[in-house]
């Protein structure tokens, strides 16, 4: 949509097209990974499932909320740059309430950055009191159910956690597929935090943080993992926008 | 806290006692539990901890974060009061400055509504800032891993997914064990969405919401149950102060 | 309410009854009486008022706006807890939305802690925007009128003015009546501020402040005053809503 | 200070003179009245002050909080222009700021519209965190005590109530002396609501708010009585700056 | 307005003339001009076109945006008190907002510090939504094109730029008409600052400020050029609201 | 700065380069450029400058300030996405934040879209506070001063006024140079509103709006206008940051 021109937003608009708000960052990947990792992936899943659906792809939310050390690193990564969740939530709702102007009725928020979650839906239910008729559809987390052979195919050596899956094996698989051009395949090393309990502490513990920002094991990243991904959170997407928006 | 005196928390506060703020909500819990559901759990929680270590227990937040229909039944369940992200936030920057006013250094954030999770470590991110000195460990998420075995003791007809489990086994069981003269036995009955999917749309459709507001089963509810649940939250609450504030 | 499940409270709300929201504070009150006097003493008001009328408790507000030197000691006592202004009329706002959603069209807002005061009518000056049909009752102030006959019963050693109410004659008097465990009577010790003018300094010259927290003279308490002004304030409390919400 | 230069102004704060700054409001005062009585009054008692101390007068505040139907009559008058709660108190933050900016270490706040008063401290608490050298005088309430005998001079056929002193006895004799000609004799009429009860009610009942505008009795206001107040209030003021700034 | 009764203010509004309100500021102004030059300037344009069509003069907005060092010396002058941007766009919206529910519905905001200019649109925008039915006529820049011949004859010897038109030739030409009285004649001195460069830095290196606050040729004012300069910036509102609201 | 990984990020910022930030919008441009015409432009002429310079490139502003009808045609065009001026401000100092704490200390703000001017300042101001070592040079125009002869060259057939550049003669020039295959040459239309006076009205009325959002004449561009006007903006920046921040 950022290289569309008006006329053509308004007749996508007049089709009643659904359109896909992709909700990323600006983050530390690793020294492997460029920042703006979680905006190319949820834009590339939205133009994979627009080959077989009418959609339309709005200019992503870049910037993402504040990179927590357990989830993305933290904040001490230079390069980072996040919104605070008052300005972000604001943010996105000013977005809608653009998208709704422009006479779009069926929205999709498909998140990829982990901190985002919560703001997502706090944002849609403000949102909501002014636009009435606005049937917003929230992906905050882009992964379908994984069966057993399904996690044994992405991560053969084991199953680490959701959690630890930044700059990792789902995301340089991913980056394989959609800029292999972009992924710095000999700054690859594998990491992880000296800790990763089940709470969080403020300030966050140095044992906390992997010094070079990858929480897990890229080097077991491959292409055929990231076709594979791709195109379950593809289908994902397809079928949640079936569903609820009947497109 | 509450039923203390100033003298008496000077008191706990320079012996550098940690002091827990327990996060609930006043929301909806079906037709068998009360509104406070939420409150008196987690500080039933931090009281347990309290016979193991000394500890303070902070008056309680009362009111969260907005109740999502597919994680509390939402907020068109009449008695459900909630705060808006940014309120919430802000309420709980006051109080955490207010108990390093006091003095307190190590602050335990003991959260059992979900959808406060993502507000308390914004929350405390910005206390930081003018409270460097202070150290916060924030339980998003109460529960401990439960093991196969745990599972099957707790969920004996089989485990349903945390997000439905509200108002349902666990925290029914957990009444019977804190307050069973709250539990109105007699309206107990199992209920669930008819359509619970992995994504959310707002405004939320009418077959995401049970018309009990209870999302699962309450009726597998016992005291059984209930006791080994809060040992389990306890001995895990007292196993993160232990390890990460060294009390 | 807090106790109430949601069928309850709905019936209720059906029923029109009224809804009365107390509003007090977390804040010192000498090293007798708990920091949760003032949440304590307006529900124990509304709860006796309930005898006469049919009426609904909401959960009441237990932080309050900040304390101030001349009124209530001040934030430098540990164990304070409070709100910025914009903070709790926010919060207040968002709970009259949460009852009016409910189905309550009658609210009645009793405050016992003085910095709440303007901020209440704010609070329900701006909701009254997006909730046109709500009649909301404020008392500021719980007291009715005294006669010099009534002076002389609540202060026979002579009325001090109402400013230096605090942790002092009335609220130790009505906390023999309400919760007479929570009273140290061993710490009680009459105190006062060295000046106590008729405008006020910002920061707070230490003469401002007595060392205990106690403003006056609690020492002259009992439970025979404790019992007349519960009783004056119900009475008020009942008249003021018989004669604004007809109930 | 209005009309002073910068360099006269750097010349005051430089010999750390005190500044006053007066807070007053744009407000209906009846028929008889200008909407910037409140403005003209606090400004008049800062200028006689000036004559027996060193002091500035900063710019007044002339957009105060919402009038309130009880004591000013409410926002429904023609002509009444006010800021909300948390505009009034950013507004006074900031100009407390750029005279500290200036220079300025002993800063009076005057205040003349009631329904600004909480406002106040909660801006000068605000501020003192970033200015703490700032020593700040609140003057709430404009009036000294008054003796039996002044009220028998002010108000010789009774003593009405503070409340009611809106377009009244005391603004009007103020004018008689400080602005004459912006009293509209002719137009005076004395008025009163048909209720003043002890508490309030939002929305404003119409019975709440007299016609006129006027609260009380215009018509015994004097110029004698003008004088005497007048007088009052600039010994009280001062007397406060004496007392706490050692002016 | 200010000095008007609330009747004559509903008279007005009730006879659909149109209403000024003036943005100035509080600003340092050199050392030969008042503080509040930005605000009699506006107010006596008005105060003009106001003798060829009914208007009504609002309470004029006395607080403006930050200084900013290359068009007003900045915030460093003693003296200068501003608002920051949110704040002035919401005072802005609430005067808006007070006018039209007294019954104005053409208003003409009449700029003349620089610095406030976009503020303005922004809170007129923000109030449309409420009040649909207002029309705003925003005059930014106070001056109609100028001729060659203009120019020739407000800045006889060359044209500085509009950037430097602060206490310089314009203002003290325009105040040697309006308030002769404040011109403190023996203090006018030309300055300029070192450096004017096309782009702004912040914090302002100090050569982008002349020491006096005047950024340039006050000595070439003349009583003769500030006749001319309000006649024209007269005229040119006249036009703006004639075209604009057939007023 | 969005394709590069953080440990190049922080050599950059360790190696003491300026980072410019281009701040755009995402605006309707006429039937025959894209929305994002006001990131594309900015970020080219960052990128001609570190042909010349050692530059950081940070991720550009995408939302930008609310588009004003005479500037940009409004937010009636489907597809214009804006964010309002407190948003836009608190954004702008979160990301300056951001890249203070990576290690910059030297920013250039370059900015394309009219309507942000005003509020980079403001959020510069802002920042400044809590980063007081960091030099930002702020572009709110990105033209040099146009000689006689300049303006002849870019304008042959006469120069329209700067306001009217919106979709016209210089964005279509630069984007045949920056991205040609983004401009949809069949589109190209002249257009001008019925009227554009010197001041403004809210809301717009609709002959302020040219039907196409083109204000003023594409069919004049050319790639050798767009190769001199990219070449003088890539100088102007230079220059500016060479003289201000010695790079």
């Amino acid at each position: 949509m950022e290289e569309m021109t008006w006329p053509e937003v308004a007749e996508a608009a007049h089709a009643n097209h659904p359109v896909v708000l992709a909700l990323g960052s600006t983050e530390q990947h690793g020294p492997h990974l460029p920042l703006n990792t979680d905006v190319l992936i949820p834009v590339a899943i939205a133009t994979e499932a627009g080959r077989q659906l009418d959609l339309v792809i709005a200019p992503p939310v870049r910037f993402g909320a504040m990179s927590r050390p357990l989830s993305g690193g933290g904040e001490t990564f230079p390069g980072t740059l996040s919104l605070r969740a008052s300005t972000l939530i604001t943010t996105i709702q000013e977005i809608l309430s653009g998208l709704a102007r422009a006479g779009f009725r069926r929205i999709v928020l498909q998140n990829w950055h982990y901190e985002n979650a919560a703001y997502i839906w706090e944002a849609c239910d403000l949102t909501t009191a002014s636009h009435p008729d606005l049937r917003m559809l929230i992906l905050e987390n882009p992964f379908p159910d994984f069966t057993a052979q399904d996690l044994a195919a992405v991560f053969p050596k084991g199953f680490p956690g959701w959690d630890v899956e930044h700059a990792s094996i789902i995301e340089t698989s991913l980056m394989y597929v959609i800029r292999p051009d972009l992924v710095r395949r000999h700054k690859i090393a594998d990491d992880e935090a000296k800790r990763h309990p089940a709470w969080d502490v403020v300030p966050a513990p140095q044992d906390f943080v992997p010094k070079s920002g990858v929480l897990w094991h890229p080097s077991e990243a491959s292409e055929v993992i990231g076709r594979k991904v791709l195109r379950m959170c593809t289908n994902h997407l397809v079928k949640a926008i079936r569903t609820e928006l009947g497109a």
